[in-house]
Parts: C-alpha cells; structure tokens; sequence
C-alpha cells in the first residue's frame, strides 16, 4: 500500500529570507468502497487501515448491523487510487440500492430535493444506556491523545479518533478527514471485540461525526473543539453525552451530561 | 433564512466544579442544490449567503463556466433544510447527468471502482498567467482575516475564505465547511465582477480546494494550516501558487513561487 506519508521540498519564507525546507506531507488518495461490486462512495483517505474504513464505514452507515456481514474481498491499488471490493448480504445490498437511488431521484419534480435532504439527514439511532464516565478520566484520556498520533506528530494535518477502553488504555486511528478517523476506529473496534466507554476526536462535531457515533453504539463523544448546532440536536436525540473543548483543565458538555461524573 | 448562529446553554467542568455556561453555535444546514429540477447535491452549510453558494458551487465544479448560465430560481427553506431550485442550460444539465450517472455506475463489474476515481479526480484546469502578488502583502492580507470573521468570532467554529482585491481590500465568506466558504467566495466574486489577486483561507489545503480555486481561475491560494500531498500535486499541475502554514511572519509555498514576490 502507497505510504501516508510523503517528503516534499518545499520554500519557507520568513524575515524576507528565503529557503528550501524539507516538508513531510499527508497523502490524501482516493478510496472507492465498491459493495457486492457496485460503487457505492468515494473517500478521500490517508491510505493506512483501510478495512478499518470499509467495515467502520459499513458500520456507522448502517449499512451492516454487525461486522461480521461484511467481507472485504480484495483491495485493489491503482495510479488513481484504491478501489475496496467488499461483500455483504443480497438484502442488504438491496437496501442500499435503494438508499443510492433516493440521492440521485432525477425524478424531474420539486419533491427530489426533499428526498435528498431526507437521505442527507437519516434518523439517528438512540444510544443505549451504559455506565458513566468520570470527568478526570476523560480529561487525562484527552491529555495523552496527542501522543498517540504518530502520522500527525510528522505532518500536522491528520486529525485522530481514540476509543477509551475499558481498561484505560486507548485505541487510535489517524486519518486527512475526521470522519474517516472515525469510521476506522469504528472498524477496529469492531475487528478487535472491543468496546468504546468513549470516542475522543483532535476535531470539532459534525451532525454526521454525532451520527456515526450513535450509529456504532458509542455513548460518549468527546472533541477538542467545538459542536455545530445540529451535532447537539443530534446528541440530544440520541442520548449521546456530546463534550467540546475538551482541553487544558476544561470540558464543555453540550448534551447527555449524566454520562459523564465528577 | 434561518440564523446561522444559536444559543445553547452547556454545562462547563472547569477545576472538578460544575456551572451553566451560555455558548453560541454555529448552525449547520442541509442545503439540497436542483439543477434543471434534478438534484444534484446536499450540502451541511451555514445558512447565509445561499445563493453566493450556488453560483460558486456551479462554476468550482466546472457545472456552468460562467456565473450569467445559471440563475436562482428559487430558495425554499423546510423543516428538514434548504432547496435552492437553479436553472442552467440544457446542454450544461444533461452533462450534469451524465457526471452523476458515472458516480453512481452500478453496472456490476470491477470498472466501476475506476469510473468513480474517475469521477472524483477530474482533470484539473490550467491558471492564466498573472501578476506576482507580494509576500509582504500576503502575510498583511492574512493578519487582517481574524477582524473580518463576524461568524466565527461569535462561536469560534466557523472557517473563512477571503479574496484579495486589486485594490488591497478583503472580500470575505463564511461557512462551517471549508469547502463551501471557498464556494460562497467564487459565487460573491462572479456575482461582483471581481478578480481575486489571491484567495485565503483559515484551513488546511485539500485537493478540492485546489480544484476549486483552479477552476475558477485563482492563481495563488493561501491557508492557514498545511495542504495534502495531492493538493501539492494538483496545484504543480495547474500551475497554481500553494502556500501553507502562512501565520505570524512565516509563509511556506509548496508549489508555483513564480507567483509570489519578495
């Protein structure tokens, strides 16, 4: 697989000078997630973890229920990028089909617009309930992220997704897109058996990051900056503890407060 | 129009205690876009500027090749989002068609992961010649961004894109998505009849926004943070001056220094 990383010379300019500098630069290729041999998306992704992503992806888009209906076949590389071969069940196949044709109706009427934000804005599935997590423990979670994202610590442009396991330690996945962080997380949380007490992102929260998370189960989302105003809605609907500006010595919670305790 | 901004009152966990705290959100929208009454696109924008969205949509993503093809018909605002309902030539929409059809081939075989790579790698266009902007000018440009973001100064969530008019003034957007703060500018720019000198950007630098930029005709774009090794690539190719990380009194160019004086 292509590296995710690549040097670059580069120019600095600075105090009117100029020089040549080496830059570490983070690729971002072209992922093609083909299911029972249709495309279905095009991603744009750091190419590492890539069936992380497709069974994530599959998972938080509620295309499969559990990990185990879907197999990635092959993983094809090309010059263009990686075309994901991946096999799921005829019914669910079907169900995406369907899903596919509803974003691009065409139907020439005025209606197509609501079915496609309809499309755009799928119900949010409620989280179920599960045992709090302690305020201090999130915080020191959050303070050791930084650490465990080796790929930004060379580029400084991939943002992170970490899951808080049940015996403290962390699961880290890196990725150009925070929704790709987070669908590989989700897909190797999924490979492992594992369970997140809580996902933490580098990033701010997106509805669609909200509904990923509720998507794979995950009742507590933790970022570094902050929600838009649907992200909360989303959170609130679904039971999900939602937590900003998770930094220094602070937490914002913005929704779902009684998953988190002092 | 919905406003762009809410207030929401969060729960701040500051040094183990606990207090209300009043927060403004950004609003993020689904904004459906119809071209010919078929849609096309959802986008999640903030929900100001939507017609600057549409026309700048339109021609980053080569729809229409100037901004007098298209018009708005019409901005309907429902529960679930915005449809703006736009009219472009016969000719434009039915090879609208045939880009969307490509994107969503399901013909069965392995090509179709290709088709779609196709689809979202699009050749990219070549920027005219132009003068050198200077860098002393730029990094001035790029201090004065900050004061001219209303939005983000009242929640602290919300990216900017800014031209740099021939007559040194900033002309400037703004939206929760990168990618539609760059849309909205190319939209108020064609809709000014103006010419940006150089267009910056509080983000990193994606290939799209390279994309973007070039097919609207920007020679030299400028971010705050650093861009991809593919927005690298593309911006090689399209002649185009990249420059990254252009914060304090520093500027790294990645691509087309030609473009840039001392």
């Amino acid at each position: 697989m292509s590296a995710p990383l690549t040097p670059h010379e580069a120019l600095r300019i600075e105090a009117g000078a100029r020089r040549a500098v080496q830059e570490v630069l983070a690729e971002e290729s072209a992922v093609a997630l083909l299911f029972n041999g249709e495309a279905h998306a095009v991603l744009m992704a750091s190419p590492v973890d890539l069936e992380d992503l497709a069974i994530g992806f599959a998972l938080s888009e509620g295309i499969v229920a559990r990990s185990d209906e879907l197999r990635v076949m092959e993983i094809i590389e090309g010059e263009r990028g990686h075309s994901l071969h991946l096999a799921i069940p005829d019914a669910n196949a079907a169900a995406l089909a369907t899903r596919r044709r509803s974003l691009v109706a065409g139907s020439g009427c005025g209606l197509c617009g609501l079915e496609a934000l309809d499309a755009a804005l799928r119900p949010i599935r409620r989280v179920a309930e599960g045992p709090p997590v302690g305020a201090a423990q999130l915080r020191e979670a959050m303070a050791r992220l930084p650490a465990l994202q080796p790929l930004n610590a060379a580029c400084g442009s991939l943002h992170a997704a970490a899951a808080l396991l049940p015996d403290g330690s962390l699961l880290v996945r890196e990725d150009v897109g925070r929704h790709n962080a987070l669908d590989k997380l989700i897909g190797a949380l999924a490979r492992e058996g594992s369970t997140a007490r809580a996902v933490l992102m580098s990033s701010r929260a997106s509805f669609e990051l909200v509904h990923k998370a509720a998507e794979a189960g995950i009742g507590l989302l933790a970022t570094v900056s902050g929600p838009t105003a649907l992200a909360v809605r989303l959170a609130d609907e679904a039971g999900l503890c939602l937590v900003g500006f998770a930094r220094d010595e602070r937490l914002t919670v913005y929704a779902g407060a009684a998953r988190l305790k002092d």
